[in-house]
């Protein structure tokens, strides 16, 4: 982040709102594959001292940078054995943490953010299972919000399909509407620092050209170092119509980690 | 948080620099009694299909709000079973997660945040191990920076006691400067929101009353319900005499828990 | 277990042929309530050296006492806050472990074992759901295989239950076939040291009586100190119609545990 | 194992003594690298009901087959990517588990097993740290305790380093007296089914020859199929001279682990 993109974000903060943008990491929620989350609050813990403190912690497992709102690093995904920036699987991936493109790496996020409403785009609440965004939506979407990506900026898509989230769950992770190959070329394009959306995945699942799986991670994350941010609730900035905010957004600094839970903010 | 003071957050923000203010979580930092944190890589999965998507995750283990960089969320520590806001621990303290005061209903923190160096203050670099920070210390402290506290403001100290994490954490997890009940009872009255600090708990350890344990815990976060922040890194803001910022911190909302993970930053 | 329990279980073993009376743990095992179990597989580790040590180990994460094959303790259950033996919760219940009653404290179960299988004394395969087991079932199925309960010895149930696991472990956890109250006085009143089942709760759920909840675990655990052995594969035993066998269980000795996982196994 | 080998084992029970020959998982054992265990006791849960039912469970998370009293399986080390039986890692190390070796395979042990007291042998408590067995070492022990290996036993090895467990536990893990290759070899060539020792590695570490690293468990996994069973307590099976027992192990079956937790024991 340059010190110039920072001012850029601040200066649109206007009114100081404050959007949550993450959901709640929570038993039962949507998760891929055998992942897993689980907190449990052990007994109380009890100081000795006249004072009586008694506190609780929590123990919590998971794959805690792949599960619930997530943000992908450089590390997680590659084409074959080949990562970000050249490098092979096997120079980095250990067993104790990534030795390259580690999570902790990134830093804190704070540039300008972009919401685009396809689903409104579309006329629609929300968009079909396995609906393909297109270059085309995208820059329709852009057009009717009077808005133009710039460099280093964050793109939030909003599908709808976040209004599955622990309602539906298992229609949200079967499938879902997310952007192609095509919308993809079009952001890396644009040099966007982030994408995200309401989904689970970012892009379209399953990918219209059936031999192909998780294309535009590879597209994005492995060839142009791309972040994606799955699972966002994008639904209260879609309500307000807000379309234009300072994004915020510090992963949560473990070493050698694929991606970061937590929770990025809009404000404007 | 009230617009007004997102906003008075906001017009800290002059140049654009970003510190991260937390540290990186890793094998083998500092951690107070049994806690642990584990994080491994697995093998590496591979999506079927003809572009060979391949793709790392990472299985984390750990009293995740609770160690490292920790945000102590308002159901972590009581006076006996009296907790926060009158709540008895055994109405909320539930195996699946705090029913009440868990970290999730926080929400986005963007206010005006103050480093008080006490260090500087005192004319070291480093306070000593188990020194009491005093109210006057505090206020001596703003005197020189020619600051005040407003409600609402976030609070962080700087005792340069964090210069011992990953360099000698054995002594960085024995003792530690930190404030005692005065100076915990001054910020109070000022109302802050969150008081911080570059040590393992805020408060000094042991406490020169050796009847009392974790006796600020108790003031600040059941009497007062205040947040507390620790194992913070404030040497670069120390150093480059960063003193009023721009404060913003997320907790990550884990459903239940008692306190969070993550890097608040400081912008001005 | 006193030697000459063991000695007894000896003679049993004319044969020489062991039954693993224990399940796989596996991802998607039927489990209570929000527990859940995960084994991964990390990146391979790498020794310095000529010979090009390479190894794997794995990290796993769940309710490793009540999960699968399980063992329930004495610490496991009680009727309100007293617990086995008239201790009280409050004093052996704690975060880091259970100070007493704890799994380590069972030590090696090396003693005569009987399988009594309902099912075939009632003619089915397998019992209904919710099906209750009475006192006057256990006496009609030992009488049909001919045998006699004595003090000290484990006692497994077969009621055709286990043949749902893994095949519709939606059906295996909603409820079960099992022992009541009555068929654990008798079993009680016998002095057996443990009953099993090929069931996840071995007594009948939901009882009977709608108001009650785990009446048998309160009784078997609590009131009489016996343990339970649950989730068991009792199918080769009742295929083989093997009815008498030396029991041979260990728990693994994890501190202040309240269960322990683990395949007892069978031998003739 | 063969119906016969049981038989054999059976009639080595001549007292009905059991001895526990696996030690207690407990925070702060010694592990190897940074691995870790942690085992927390979660709020009680209450069902409803008029009863009362209380229970607990416990959260536990660790390399659960690699820490503590510890059965290695065949897909735990290799030579480069090969592993027993020819097969490359490659082929069976996912994610979520091994396809192949895992030590669900294994099944229940019950054999002829043998202690080999070498530290007597060599008339001292302890043998020295790095201390290399030799095949001459084990023959000469075996002739004073007057006994022979034959097919498909268990060998123990007594070193008498155990002593330190839990005592000095940085002295414990930091080397270790065990055999080295000469006497693996002496010990394949008999065609043992485990070999097991009261120490962390069973193979003396380091190894004498300083370019090798593990090269006893290449020799006795890798290449010969034979299991190894760590940290074992063979203090009470030296004290009173127990050399030929029936030993017993079931590995818990956790599906694709590498490894196993549990305690064998031994009878006699």
């Amino acid at each position: 982040m340059t010190n110039e993109k920072v001012l850029e974000a601040k200066n649109l903060i206007t009114k100081g709102t404050v959007y949550q943008v993450g959901r709640v990491y929570e038993s039962g929620m949507p998760m891929f594959g055998t992942r897993h989350y689980s907190l449990r609050i052990p007994q109380a813990f009890k100081i000795p001292g006249t004072n009586q403190a008694v506190y609780h912690d929590e123990l919590v497992s998971g794959e805690m940078g792949q599960i619930g709102t997530q943000f992908d690093g450089l590390g997680h995904l590659g084409i074959g054995d080949l990562f970000y920036n050249g490098n092979n699987r096997s120079d980095f991936a250990q067993a104790d943490g990534l030795t390259k493109l580690g999570i902790e790496n990134v830093g804190p996020l704070v540039t300008r953010g972009l919401l685009i409403d396809v689903a409104a785009y579309k006329g629609v609440s929300q968009l079909g299972p396995s609906y393909e965004i297109t270059a085309a939506d995208l820059q329709g979407a852009l057009q009717r919000q009077n808005l133009r990506i710039r460099a280093g900026d964050v793109v939030l898509i909003h599908t709808g399909w976040g209004s599955l989230w622990m309602k539906d769950n298992q229609k949200y992770i079967q499938s879902c509407p997310g952007i192609g190959l095509g919308a993809a070329q079009f952001l890396a394009g644009a040099e966007v620092t982030v994408v995200g959306a309401d989904n689970w995945g970012v892009e379209v699942s399953p990918n219209p050209n059936a031999s192909l799986a998780a294309p535009v991670h590879q597209l994005l994350i492995a060839r142009n170092g791309i972040y994606l941010h799955e699972n966002l609730n994008t639904a209260d900035l879609a309500r307000d119509n807000v379309y234009e905010f300072a994004y915020i957004f510090v992963p949560v600094p473990m070493k050698g980690a694929t991606g970061s839970p937590g929770s990025p903010i809009a404000i404007r």
